[in-house]
């Protein structure tokens, strides 16, 4: 039996054929490099005008560094950012935070479900200055969260709001951005919620490596090209980090898809034997589940991943089919 | 009339077929992530077979985060990297080594035509080792050179082997290797003329953005995916990093497609009426020309470059036309 | 009433006359720079002398540039190094390992009082290692520990073995050396013990400002200087730096000093009307002591500080007099 | 015969005998730590009142930390700073700028004697900002220079006030800055002059090892301490690296000791036998000798220094007696 991979991560899918074929139509004739072409403005175009802004956007073939870049540029190596105790910035990049930033530290905060509780966070910003600790200087959320869980509109201007009150600046993980855009998170209120700095997420959504860096702010857009660039993060024929971007929101892929890999979480969850530990609001089921039964389900072929707060996760994405779902939950009645 | 950056660089060309054909067939199915993929170590395999080394391969997105990072394994921060004077990672990057290398320092050197001068560095190496000064700990050789002149093999031994007497590692950075491939530069020996790491060079070569690096030095790859990781250069969906090196050497295109460029170059040169200010012996043709005569060839069209050393740079690349080395050779004898 | 500030930290007491007569002694006639004068030689010697070893020995101004110096020399910048979740160079540095390591990352584990629990070191080192974690490659143990505490002989080599087994380096913070060594840590065993680094505390032992780094790997030395020069702690003058330990060393008074201080902490523990936190076996008492009593405490003129597991710390030093700590207990009886 | 170390630098010499009585005076009692105490006050109190300017003032012990520390508050680390070739934080400081910038450039320009030639500067000014560049963010000027040559009032001006043109921070490196303030460099036009940041340096003056940081530009000051802290350049013992400025400024004694070593050069330069290179314009005399000379000079026990510009350097210092003078002259002569 093959081993399947299919809920191991949202990242472990193809590309979707949008992607594919833009990127294939990007690849005709010459153009300028690091970011000055065509098919780069174009990109950048359709993501301001999915987010209503009038944002810089960059684009780069890492999600880590685009999270530790842009949080670099928010907060100096002696400063810290706030984030959720398993943010993926805290808990899954190896100190890149740390790297780019030059020592930059991170103040890590609970809350259920990858959700910074308020209280949290208004201890770790009532805390007094000192020269031996690294204070605040910006906010990191994640949307959804690394459990799959849904900031609404209202919890993320809250917690914003109070950072911005310390002068705090905002940085929004959008890994997934798009499977909370697809669950209602509203898209064209970033800049209204306060963040300075969006990541969103194109590798996860069904790119080719991509993610897009939007500069809200757009005072950090000064130099922000040599920042790459220093930071190796600067491709000379960027149009081909910029080019899936256009086939996934051209004609709203990016969405439909995401909500797609919702709805087969859903669908997963709704059939699930096992005790769900986070709410399904996007594409993740999170369960509980030991060790010998996982290994069973191992041994029927089928890859899962012990999370971060030992949770299983099955992880839906844009080319999860109903039959993978019916088969894996198949398999989880036989192990259950 | 439209402008043409033919010439500009050879990374203004778009990627070749036999590169986009293999990430498209990459994109079948389920792959694990940040390298353990099937496609990665098929790439992998290749480069090894191509070279004929036991070697660790990866991938990164930028040349300049594949030179560094690599420099980075080879030479602590307090210590120095010896390269041309004109090399990119010197004039290039934007100070990428400093960054990746936390102060790491280079070394810089003369020598004609992007040749590091023998005696220059013999001078760098007999330098007195000091507590103020960052002494050398490898020494990084580019071929073809930034001026598009080739090192010999024995050159190339001279220079590694004078600088292995005094402890030193040895990188080199191939952004442009396929075209001294192509202009006799034995692959097979990089293993014998004593590098540590190699950086083949995707990108200008004809493939999307791709890089890859080579620890011939296996003991470097301990560890090493942390390393990139942690700086920002370990993607989760590698595969497409690697399925263009895929196409590119199965059927031998990274070679003769760069083979190719080099003949578009010589052509140029044969029917240059400037004078010619490097050897031609890769893709480019750099020429004395001042700035009036510049201009004039802009206004017809042509964009070029002015490069490090003051001279008009023509780039060919795998996708440079007959059509388009005859169009540019009339406008340059209509401004000459 | 004056303020009183005896009991807030080691560190507001003076400099001991023994130091600073040795510095004035050292403020004879011309000197060479950067530790290569006879100052520097004479104070590496004692030290050398007192711990048995051939290592090599620099000073430096700083305890947190100390640490951090050394531990990155220890573990690369995608490497972390294991220390004890209230260590100083986790909790009071400001995020100094991750500057001088460029995002060296730390691990941080629980223990009583400061000692890293075995267990957790264990399960620490059995973590499997990933590319998107920092794995360890260094153990950093602190002695005296951050709450008085001491490790014996047999508790570090305990330690240090386990990690050693994994491949790791040991590093020791001995800003508090010398009480260590007072309370009965055999420093001629620190080798033996298996430590690569060892920080011995000036400062709080009672010197101006001087922290010997002790390599006792000597291979670390290579370009050490430049290491230090790099990272802005090679002083020109740097017999400054070294002379207060040879009026410390020669007579013994960095050791019998620390004696004292420790005795006062005994006696103000025997006096001590609130709960003891942790053991006394250095210099410092731990109480639990609400905030309102505590401001009483600070109301009649004693200044006291809230330490990270929030208990009230009082530090005894060199300069510590019986009488002071008649007056604090009085004061605390008082309040209590 | 003893080897004379007099002339080889002025940071052989040891402390003046009025920062030597500051430090014992303020070894009186207990005082808080990290530079909130009363004798780091009053030193601050004193440079302000020197310097005619409500900055903030800060001490630590190296001055190639003091210059790397302040450089990286002013630029980013995808950016540069502007400086002499010949600069210290570019020949003599390890690399320090680029590791406490995190691989920030220092873009360098020549100048006869230290001094950047307005020419040279307008030109890196007027340089075309890209993405693989490091842009200027700051000018870096020191005074005296590296060869003794001082800056008028109106020269700094002028550069400092190009650049303040083109956006950029200046910094004084101040090193010998007392040189220059005995030789006629207005200390209370600082701030007119338009610096952001000086080193005022305590080292070659006479002091132990101490160089102040005084921020201009108050706004820096701002988690100042903080980044002291995270760099490994904020010591506990604050008062230590303060007081000796309070005996060197209270009577006057770090401008008239630095008048007296000024005077000691000229006296050396009127009976130098060897041709003069650079001005005598404050405390050093650089002269052209070839190396067998040199060395029979060494054979006399007279050690001097070949400098950067192959120069051999004479400096004088607080502690340079005129018999020292007349017995070095005599030397000369003899080897002339």
């Amino acid at each position: 039996m093959a081993a399947r991979y299919d809920f191991v991560s949202d990242n472990v899918a193809g590309a979707m054929p949008e992607a594919l074929e833009a990127l294939a139509a990007a690849n005709q004739g010459f153009a300028g490099g690091y970011g000055g072409d065509h098919v780069s403005r174009r990109a950048a175009d359709l993501i301001r005008e999915l987010l209503d802004v009038d944002a810089e956007v960059r684009f780069v073939a890492s999600g880590t560094a685009a999270n530790a870049l842009s949080l670099a540029a928010l907060a100096a190596p002696h400063e810290a950012v706030i984030c959720h105790q398993d943010a993926h910035i805290a808990t899954d990049e190896a100190g890149a935070p740390g790297f780019f930033g030059a020592g930059m530290g991170l103040i890590t905060l609970p809350g259920d479900s990858g959700r910074i509780h308020p209280d949290a966070l208004a201890r770790a910003l009532a805390e007094l200055e000192t020269s031996y600790r690294q204070s605040p200087a910006a906010l990191s959320l994640t949307n959804v969260t690394e459990y799959g869980a849904l900031y609404s509109e209202t919890a993320v201007a809250a917690l914003i709001g109070a950072a911005k009150q310390r002068g705090l600046k905002a940085h929004l993980d959008g890994a997934r951005l798009a499977n909370a855009a697809a669950g209602g998170f509203p898209l064209r209120r970033l800049a209204a919620m306060g963040f300075d700095v969006a990541i969103m997420g194109g590798t996860k959504a069904g790119s080719t490596p991509s993610e897009a860096i939007v500069l809200l702010d757009t005072s950090l857009a000064r130099r922000f090209d040599a920042r790459m660039k220093h930071a190796g993060q600067l491709v000379s024929k960027a149009r081909y980090l910029a080019a899936p971007w256009i086939g996934m929101l051209e004609g709203g892929a990016w969405q439909t898809r995401a909500a797609h890999a919702n709805a087969m979480a859903r669908k997963l969850a709704a059939r699930m034997p096992f005790p769900i530990l986070h709410p399904v609001e996007s594409n993740g089921v999170f369960v509980d589940m030991d060790e010998p039964t996982l290994e069973r389900l191992r041994s029927l072929g089928w890859q899962a991943y012990r999370f971060t707060d030992a949770s299983v996760r099955f992880m839906c994405s844009w080319a999860t089919t109903d039959e993978a779902v019916e088969a894996l939950a198949e398999a989880l009645k036989q192990v259950g």
